[in-house]
């Protein structure tokens, strides 16, 4: 059955990778899964048509057959628990693995949302200068034990997980603010997970949507 | 196995069942297994032991045998995945129920723990009154959406499921809000969660735990 997911149109952040599809691509790409993309603007996805789909009117979705998902770490586990390559056999390591998928976006995720989210909805408000610290803070309070665990291995739990796709993805939120760099270990896991045949792959395939040529995937 | 979770040895809601642990407890009930209960201080929780056990020094963790899990969306999974009564046994409701258990926890659970967040971090800021109604309209952002997509439905969809589970969770810490008095589906909702008697033996034990009685459990 086809894999259909669904992308921006013309992403807010013009091809840098961090809208969410990229996750969904990235994952696909592990799995060796071919995809088909359908491009949505800002207006459609807030009409009935696609909220059908995703009833917080976003993306990315995932269509195969009679099935429809949403929400990113769902697809992405959907994905895994499928398809070789990024959940390991072992039980209980799969549920470790499983357990930094959840981790990346329920608890690292959220400080680094707010930070972008005071950037783009707040700059202007006569709060943002004094209040700036505080977020980083909150994120530096996630990165720190973070970093302690990472140390000096590879991955977070053994060998690549849908897991360390996932906080990759979260942590490449980061890189314009540059409080990556206070965390040498992450800033390499971050590169490790970039260096990744698969994730070169997905990148191309967005940036391909977002510069306007067809997608060479 | 003996199955083992942490909790606050005081929780900071003084047993309104907000703290985490209750969402494992309700899991753990629903699915009709017994456990334990390690109660840790606020300090012992930044301690390396209990950092071993859960690298951002939070409750709950969850032990069974060799395994140890941390990140409460992943242990209701692991939970649900293990025992019936949480998750369809058709393979496309499973992956939809699955759904929402990370809609609940990443796309609805970030506005509602700014809002908190805000009210307890931010409360003697100069900007806390004027920011408020940014962060609440975010709330409703979410709630809007899920309240359409609710309807007159018991659940999400179809039976009751750990999506369910989680959603009814993160909604609760709404409740003083009174936000969720403007979704009356919404309220209803959670109101069915809280009437589960699963719900309920969960909630007693914690706040046995918080009102310094033995648990009855």
């Amino acid at each position: 059955m086809t894999i259909t997911i669904t992308a921006f149109e013309r992403s807010p952040d013009g091809g840098k990778g961090l809208a969410r599809d990229t996750r969904v691509r990235w994952a696909l790409e592990e799995a060796g899964q071919p995809y088909e993309v359908r491009l949505v603007s800002f207006a459609a996805m807030k009409e009935p048509a696609h909220r059908a789909l995703h009833p917080f009117g976003q993306i990315p979705t995932y269509e195969e057959g009679d099935l429809v998902l949403f929400e990113t770490g769902s697809i992405v586990f959907h994905i895994a628990e499928r398809h070789a390559g990024l959940l390991p056999a072992d039980a209980n390591a799969r549920a470790r693995a499983i357990t930094w998928l959840f981790a990346a976006l329920n608890t690292v995720e959220p400080p680094i949302l707010d930070l972008s989210t005071a950037r783009i909805q707040e700059h202007d408000q006569p709060w943002y200068a004094a209040r700036l610290p505080l977020v980083q803070d909150r994120v530096r309070a996630r990165l720190s034990p973070l970093a302690s665990r990472l140390g000096d291995a590879d991955w977070l739990d053994g060998t690549f997980s849908a897991g360390d796709l996932m906080m990759v993805s979260v942590l490449l939120r980061l890189r314009s603010s540059g409080i990556l760099n206070d965390y040498p270990n992450l800033a390499d896991y971050v590169a490790r997970g970039e260096a990744r045949p698969a994730y070169q792959r997905a990148f191309d395939a967005q940036l391909a949507v977002n510069t306007g040529q067809p997608p060479t995937g």
